[in-house]
């Protein structure tokens, strides 16, 4: 693996999965792989499971890794080209990406999607631009459109406790105070399409997910019709990609409750944290035996090492 | 000792000395003891010598550190039970202290008293939740009611200072323009106690401590009769624990002076830092040979290593 | 190497450059020798290159390493003897280096200057105070008057690249919408002649920098003529020193552009970076062959290395 931006970067996800759990077991596996190179953490929007897995991860290989939070310094990034850069935007990613490259051996980017041009978001610039004037090998920790190491590590989490080869996955909408990206939903549903599981997404009207990550699932808006069977559900909320941005409801009905769960097939319960409880879900489901939630936070660590010794492995080539 | 959240956790408090002379004599003696292991450090409020010393404890065992400031990045924690989170908090500290437990071998967190609510402050909540919810061991670096990292690096000072057995150990409240709280005040009181030392402790009317910290010890509310024959004089500042929270006083006389300090028998000087010259006490006394104040702040690097190195022990048993 | 402050604490500049190009060849060369040592870098100012360099030259040196960022914990030190420290200001430079000092090994500190008054700058009250009362080596991360890490790596680029044993140095004024210190000129200045390279300075009148820095550089008003014959083009904004702080000109005809490098010697572009394209100086230069703005950032690591080497070593003497 050269760098890790989405699923499209993973060659082989089944040998990537094999990985995934043999790490699990064995956590200091590769102990030494990373020895004598470095890792920065740029984060440009707050983070804290992402931080703390990937450094996590980082102490398992013996990777040394620095951390670089950018928003709190007021570091702004210029992107355009020829732009004359007399305003706000003290350095051009030209420079940023070519420096921060120059000093380690893999730069890992957080980059949330702004949410007020759809167009700015989904060209994935932070990411694009990285990958195209850092020297080295970059790892997405959530950007505009996608956060796949949260997806991978659903994924491991999926393949730890599912019954059947073929299990039902519904993704459901669920209500939010705040518009939030689409990231995570876009990268699960292409995770869990690239496994070969049988995915159900359901939502309101107006919450439909952009055509490349539907794929080909099935979309369902009568929320209980979509529970029906379930093996996992998986709830998260979103903005509107159509009405880019934008809160369409925040109707309770949608939450996800131990009445809806007793429609599925025992199904477990999946969030990608942090959660609010008694809105995305109740109580009753995240306190029970069916919540896998703090299972898929503690994959997080996995998802990364596992990213990061593929990456290493390549270097050694 | 599995987590250390004040004086209660240390069974024996003479063995636990001993380990911190020695560690302070060969402070790479346990240089292994941490390899493969991982600590997070939380902050809550800011912190510059329990930041630094618990990194530098943490390098001396080999232990692998990742440093997390909430409060910058304006995570909202949410404590109760059952509540609806559609406002300001992102995240229980159900799953909170869960998955940080489960990427992390040690959590040490640092939680100040808000000095609103005296009953929040006391209940200890956020110390409390994580012991609740956190599966590793937790380690206090200053909460609501105390600082027992302060009060182990105080009395390893005393201990290698003293000249008699049971040395007189005054405890004096000192001005200061702002409110502070109680924490360092009631931990030093247990822990002088807990090492059988003859406590006196002075203050203004209304700066009472409360009953637990209290103890045995001798209240005096004439500074200059608490200061006769004192081996040790520790200066503080505290807001009103009846009225709580209020500053009662800014008063002047309070200021521990060079002609206070000679009516002590040859007194040695303390103070925790952050210190407020010719405040809290005037610059001959911080100046002179008399003052403890360095090496009590070195000695907080001996106090988490060895507390650390204790709770390392006991996981490998 | 005791301390690093300015040039001055370099004793033998060819052995220093010599072990640069050493490092450079083989940066694991030394990777035991900060084995249970560390270092605090302190920062009152933001940083990027400086913060992450730092880091990466540690890391090869097997040194372990804290961070403190003051300036967002809004860390206020009082400098001042004899004051009554009742106002926002919490903590004393005597306490403050003096602890820090005994936790760790090495100390390395930015502090800007502040460009309100030019006493107060070129004091070095923050460099002097640690200096002061800090009992293990300092290192100046930027200074109010100085930036020698940036010069050494600077001086370490043109090395590389020099064609002749004694260039022309040519340091342009370039312009900037906001004030900046004068501290890279002013270290750029001693250290390039400090090499006995030949050095024109060039820039609008009242842009003069203070003598010590000037030394026996020629002064050059039209930049076109300082220009010709160039072997290195080094392009920097500073504010006034004569009329301290102040930006007494925008004039966009002091960029430097391609036209204006056709005049030299074939001469290589520098700048430390950020660099304001467009405005400093124009894309076509900055996306030439010409320009070693990236080998100067990559540069950093080595001098910080370098400098860390040679303390390190003297340490052990």
């Amino acid at each position: 693996m050269k760098s890790f931006l989405s699923i499209q970067d993973v060659s082989n996800l089944p040998a990537l999965l094999k990985d995934a759990l043999e790490i699990k077991k064995n956590p200091h596996l590769y102990a030494k792989l990373g020895q004598q190179k470095s890792m920065c953490l740029i984060f440009l929007n707050p983070s804290l499971r992402t931080r703390l897995s990937a450094q996590k991860a980082a102490f398992n290989l013996g990777l040394s890794t620095a951390v670089l939070d950018v928003g709190s310094q007021g570091w702004q990034l210029e992107f355009g080209d020829g732009i004359i850069m007399d305003s706000d935007k003290a350095e051009h990613i030209k420079e940023a990406a070519a420096v921060i490259g120059s000093y380690f051996d893999v730069v890992a980017i957080r980059a949330f999607a702004k949410l007020e041009d759809r167009n700015e978001d989904y060209s994935e610039q932070v990411m694009e631009s990285f990958k195209k004037y850092c020297p080295v090998p970059i790892i997405n920790m959530e950007s505009g459109t996608g956060h796949p190491l949260q997806a991978f590590a659903d994924l491991i989490t999926i393949e730890e406790n599912k019954m059947v080869a073929k299990p039902k996955v519904v993704l459901t909408w669920a209500p939010h105070p705040k518009p939030l990206p689409q990231a995570v939903a876009n990268s699960f549903c292409r995770w869990i399409q690239a496994a070969n599981f049988d995915l159900t997404i359901t939502h309101p009207k107006g919450y439909e997910l952009v055509d490349e990550a539907v794929g080909k699932a099935t979309v369902v808006y009568n929320q209980q019709n979509a529970l029906d069977g379930a093996d996992f559900v998986y709830a998260k909320n979103w903005s509107s990609y159509t009405n880019y941005g934008k809160v369409l409801s925040k109707d309770p009905d949608w939450m996800v409750t131990q009445e809806k769960m007793n429609l599925t097939n025992q199904g477990k319960f999946m969030h990608c944290l942090p959660v609010r409880r008694n809105v995305i879900v109740e109580d009753a489901v995240l306190d029970s035996d069916q919540s896998l939630v703090i299972p898929q936070a503690t994959n997080r660590v996995i998802s990364m090492q596992t990213v990061l010794k593929n990456i290493l492995e390549e270097m050694k080539k």
